[in-house]
């Protein structure tokens, strides 16, 4: 069968949109910038979401939801915030379509414009606090642990499906708390709970680490964020919880009397993962002949393919794939069994490939006389022959092993992409190569906005586990006390 | 205490209303028409949704999701479809704001029109068949089962929370099929489907029927319903399955090579439920103390309530409350243990009444001595002493009995509602009493209007259970071959 993906190492970025769309996870829409999930993919996206909102409310969160559209002058109150999202944006500013009687069609009524025009949230701090001003009086009604699942608007001008869409899905949380110590331990066990979603359940490892003020979120005092790597050795922002402090609740005018009985403005976070995960999903881990998937959020955890030749042949294998997969289903495990006879053997194990499903258990006729099946890893596309008596032992055992597996290989990648670097024109090289550069920066914009622009390369984060040592800032020479890490980015 | 809602018989608008906003269910927001849903709603319309999801996954229909916009032109495509919901609608007309140098703030840049305008989805017919086209070829491709969640907006000038919003949120089924037979099929078996969830999960017994050719969602050619009735004698549309023809596969060119192999039109249908179901559960259940909640979508099934005077008798009492939590949860049962010392027994009895909590189980010094609870019933209203030992027994067993009770309660009003009517005098006369009316009606769209003008009454549906019964109009006197259902409705 030819190849349906570009490799990876002809041109990356086709490989991915291939990918993406061949094997069925989304596609652009009719709108520009918007894209379809499509079935498969949403069906990966809905294991996604159920994980991190059971993280969630296991943590004391709870979910709410609040309008689509923000009134355009809520964007002014907050001075940063206004810069930062409310400027691409869908701008709703009439009411009613009238047939066009000299067109044909329908046009905007002009007698049905709004007084105030309402903005598609890109983010929905403004409206949340707007209302918080109602739900806060005393320190009783704190914290106010929520969050919310939606589908954001930011007009971008370069979108690329998933990774940079007008139009994605996300959640947002945004939590109020009495003190500034509460809200950055918020901001911090979120933080945590990112990093634990994506190392434990998508098998993505991430580095935690604090923004520079460059790269932090309109608002916000301080921005934490989790960094991975893909193969490309490109960094993505996987996800981010941000400090906001008192920002938001002065400019809402959001206070409640404190346990001393004095009126204070309350504090602040909010944190965000969006549909962006799907591509960092795919990119992470998938290659040339298709998606590799973790086992947990495989929609199929193994698939069942019967090999035959004749009619009778059929029967037998077909039964008893039925047989193995209505065993595995009852022991949890997410089965899909495929006896179509439209299509051939060779085409389906392409397609199962192609969807990343973990494991492929395949049954010929010899199979049936020796009770063995063919067991195939998508992951490392072994295969070996093993007793079918052994499956309900070893499929479990081999789907851990195969989870454990991805998240080791793509941590492999990254520990062996990081490099520390200590002179210009060391990080100019390295920097075409791809990865984590970790390096001295002497903590000013202007230096961090000199080696972007000369090398596109930006501040990812400041880890948080780095080790204070002094050194001198790799483009300025100036004196910096930690390394940061730098990478191209997506 | 206080009453704090106004009694259902002294204004039952202002009841419903007092009753959304003080049960912590939804209130309106700073935009016009659109509400904020508040965690405790939030968390009933999660489990609503729970279930529905599983209800269609298990009937073979699988998630995903379209685009929020929609190109204006897309409308104009169907005839029907445009006159129904292209009227009030979001239209975004522009994509970026800029500073208003002159009245500081901020502006819309008119610079950055759109060509086309964007609609935001009032349903997604227009945006999915036009998906659909590269989606079908063959009869191969079919049937696709499709359900989306997603927010919706129309324009409503009278907005009432969660029964008329400007955005709601709903689910949306659109699906594609080889035949007519196969899409009147599907069409019948959603509104199978939603008759089951409406009576056996939210308790509310429903009458399924079809609507007449008004009624008719704008480009179907047959829409069927399930209607109740709520306690102040309204009825309340709470599902709508449609059977669409081939009328969206014509308008977006949507054609499959048949078995035969010819080229033919897909045949489609569309269906959904929204947040709309949260007032219905409100008002068929709900009573002047507050929410009657069914078991099923409770987010807390019982609620356990300390007794105490002293600090002993608390330190004794919660910890009772806890072991017996425990004991419960374990059942899989959802349990609240409110042991806060900051609000008193009394306030908390208030409490979950109006939160409309299934059962409450309170425990005093006394009951300590004497191995006992008290046990209350929110839909009853009702207390009895009881066994702490017996109560892994009871609570179960109590709470499915509520689940039927409150379906039982609900049936008994409507049927002793349903009024048979044959002379217009009769008619006048029962329609401001409440209820449905079964009535004779000459199927002109004439008659319909004429009734409807003089007594605010629609038809509310064509039971599907109905008797072949000749007869006369009630308002024409023409003859008639099956009565109608009438009523007042939401």
């Amino acid at each position: 069968m030819a190849k349906v993906l570009t490799p990876r190492a002809e041109n990356y970025a086709q490989w991915y949109n291939d990918l993406v769309i061949k094997a069925d996870l989304a596609e652009n829409s009719a709108v520009r910038g918007c894209m379809v999930i499509k079935p498969y993919g949403y069906a990966i996206w809905e294991r996604l979401q159920a994980e991190l909102d059971r993280m969630f409310k296991e943590s004391g969160h709870v979910n709410a939801y609040f309008p689509l559209f923000i009134p355009k002058s809520f964007f002014s109150r907050e001075a940063e915030h206004v810069e930062g999202f409310a400027k691409e944006c869908a701008v709703v500013t009439h009411y009613r379509l009238t047939k066009d009687l000299e067109n044909g069609g329908l046009k905007v009524d002009p007698s049905a414009k709004l007084e105030e025009e309402l903005i598609v949230r890109p983010t929905s701090e403004t409206i949340i606090w707007n209302t918080y001003r109602n739900w806060i009086q005393s320190y009783r009604d704190l914290p106010l642990l929520i969050n919310q699942w939606a589908n954001v608007v930011r007009w971008e001008m370069r979108t690329r499906l998933f990774l940079r869409t007008a139009e994605f899905l996300w959640q947002e949380g945004h939590t109020a708390h009495e003190t500034k110590e509460e809200a950055i331990e918020e901001t911090l066990k979120i933080l945590d709970i990112y990093s634990d979603f994506a190392e434990n359940f998508l098998a993505i490892p991430v580095i935690k680490g604090r923004k520079t003020e460059t790269e932090r979120f309109a608002g916000a005092l301080d921005t934490f964020c989790i960094e991975a790597l893909m193969q490309d050795g490109k960094a993505l922002q996987a996800g981010t919880s941000h400090f906001l402090g008192q920002n938001f609740a002065k400019a809402f005018d959001v206070t409640f009397t404190s346990r001393e009985g004095k009126l204070e403005h309350v504090w602040a976070t909010s944190w965000g993962v969006s549909t962006r995960l799907m591509g960092a999903l795919v990119m992470a881990h998938s290659d040339d002949n298709g998606l590799v998937l973790p086992p947990t959020l495989a929609p199929h955890q193994v698939v069942i393919v019967p090999i035959y030749r004749s009619p009778e042949e059929y029967a037998a294998t077909v039964d008893m794939a039925h047989k193995i997969g209505t065993d595995l289903k009852k022991m949890g495990i997410r089965v899909k069994i495929d006896d179509r006879d439209t299509q051939k053997p060779g085409w389906k194990f392409a397609e199962y490939e192609l969807k990343g499903v973990p494991l492929r258990i395949a049954i010929g006729p010899r199979d049936l006389q020796n009770g063995t099946v063919e067991l195939a890893r998508r992951d490392t596309l072994t295969k070996e022959t093993t007793s079918m008596d052994a499956l309900h032992t070893q499929i479990p055992e081999l789907l851990e092993s195969i989870q454990k597996q991805i998240f080791i290989k793509a941590k492999t990648f990254r520990e062996s992409h990081i490099y520390q670097i200590d002179t210009w024109p060391e990080f100019l090289e390295a920097i075409e190569k791809g990865g984590f550069i970790s390096a001295h920066w002497d903590g000013t914009p202007e230096t961090e906005k000199m080696i972007q622009e000369e090398t596109k390369a930006t501040i990812r984060c400041i880890p948080l586990n780095g080790i204070e040592e002094k050194g001198t800032c790799v483009r300025s020479g100036k004196l910096s006390n930690q390394r940061v890490l730098f990478a191209r980015a997506y």
